[in-house]
């Protein structure tokens, strides 16, 4: 694993209680634990650089703003996402430090607030799907829906806010990504997908939207040259047949295995889709490997493997 | 000026409308403005990196807690520091990274979340006296006091939060900023003062506090081998007699004479002391150069300069 570019792409259970929880002590817990697994990676040689999701931060925030937004005006979406690269980049960078220098490793760890490009026309613009933040009750909804959000009745659980969860076209940060890589620096960026901008008559501004952090971190694994990427997730492998007496765990794939799969809907409810995209294209487009597995087993070579042969 | 490193620390007045008002919309106008100036340094062949100011976007954070706190937990002020420094680090560098191309250049503008490391024994810990927010009613102000925070009576204005504000000791991510502007990249860093980290049993923890940014930015000013400093403030000169009727900008000043009117307590009220301590202590500790003045002259070489001889 020598000099090997790794991204490890964070799902949000490395960075919340197992019940889900994320208050500030049950997210600094969670990411202690999860860097020994990271601080293995890097103590076989990996470089690495890190991206994470930002769910449940992300949904904190919003509530913060619903209950104050008659005093203090929000903040746009794409600002709160950007909010939570900071307090995570930080937790992993003081915890990851740590568990390196606990192995005899004295490394770096930097975060880069990091934009990511998305196309205004996209089409989740226009029919906004992804679900944000908590469920509210009808009323209250309206009210927010009044002025200008989107929000989607969820039946019994009540409503909740829905935004564009656009394509990311690139990573605009990805230069100092890999800059600080070539300096030694252990990164992390792209947190929550990036902060989500849209190129308007040659203008870079912020867009109200989430993007997917598997798919722009699959992006950023490309622009830096890392050859592998590893998403780590709940379970030691991606299933088929999910939930069914059928149920089968898959180890090595090729990508048009693994579309095969995917087109057959065996991905299509939770969150396995985007993460099985994010690892196809990624060794479609020339990535040597990648492994979706669980945190526990990301430096030792188990779970889905995506390769080419 | 060519290949000359300068840190550029800029006031809350770069990044709020003219009334103070900090809606995402007006800072995002007032940065625009602000990065006009910027542009400019690095069309003369600068190298710069840049701090800023972040506090009322703290206190907008601060509130939005304060509203919310019987849903969702607060986070800590460390956290909430953070958060500002990718906020304003995004409008910089949008803002920035324009201002270059309308003048012919390409410059990356990256965003480094910093931490700064402080004494746990600092006195600011056991005396907080640096006010933060807005000003609240005695009944919830002592609402938060009962929960440990600090909250001081300012007579009819009401009671505000204070909090240490202690001494910088070290800019743990200044290999970062360093790292990014050897590869050619324009660097925001250290925001806020830098997200306060007290180091205990060699473990790295956010500690409740915010630093001056200012005396952030001289520290991380040497630690990247800035040569100049360039304090960004609402008007042209340091005054002495300020507000009298002997008042008297102050232009060419070695460290001593800045410290011996400084001693006479011409800068003790208002925000210039911090400002010139950061200034003097830049230039003593081996800086060729500290500049204070307006924004608008931040690229002229007026304002008051700070040089040994």
């Amino acid at each position: 694993m020598d000099g090997e570019r790794i991204l490890v792409a964070l799902g949000g259970n490395a960075m919340t209680a197992p019940d889900g929880s994320a208050t500030p002590q049950a997210q600094a817990l969670a990411v202690e634990a999860a860097m020994q697994r990271v601080a293995e990676l890097v103590a076989r040689g990996a470089e690495v650089a890190l991206t994470h999701g930002n769910g449940p931060q992300v949904g904190n925030i919003l509530i913060k703003q619903q209950l104050s937004a008659h005093v203090v005006p929000p903040v746009p979406l794409d600002w709160c996402v950007a909010q939570t690269q900071a307090t995570i980049g930080v937790l992993i960078a003081n915890a990851l430090e740590r568990a390196l220098v606990a192995r005899g490793m004295e490394r770096p760890v930097s975060t880069v607030v990091t934009r990511t490009l998305v196309d205004p026309a996209d089409r989740g613009f226009t029919d906004p799907a992804k679900p944000i933040g908590r469920y509210f009750p009808a009323a209250e909804a309206l009210r927010f829906a009044a002025l200008g959000q989107s929000w989607r009745d969820f039946g019994e659980r009540g409503w909740r806010r829905v935004v564009a969860s656009p394509e990311p076209l690139e990573i605009l940060d990805a230069k100092a990504v890999d800059a600080l890589m070539a300096a030694g620096h252990i990164v992390v960026a792209a947190g929550g997908g990036g902060v989500p901008m849209i190129r308007v008559d040659g203008v870079l501004r912020g867009v109200e939207a989430v993007i997917d952090k598997d798919l722009a971190g699959q992006l950023l694994a490309r622009h830096i040259g890392a050859t592998i990427l590893a998403i780590a997730t709940d379970i030691d492998h991606v299933m088929i047949g999910y939930g069914t007496a059928s149920q089968r765990p898959l180890g090595r794939m090729t990508p048009g295995e693994l579309r095969a799969y995917a087109a057959a809907g065996h991905f299509a409810g939770g969150s396995m889709g985007p993460k099985v995209e994010a690892a196809v294209r990624f060794v479609e487009a020339g990535g040597r490997r990648a492994v979706i597995t669980s945190l526990e087993h990301i430096a030792d070579g188990a779970g889905t493997i995506v390769e080419k042969e």
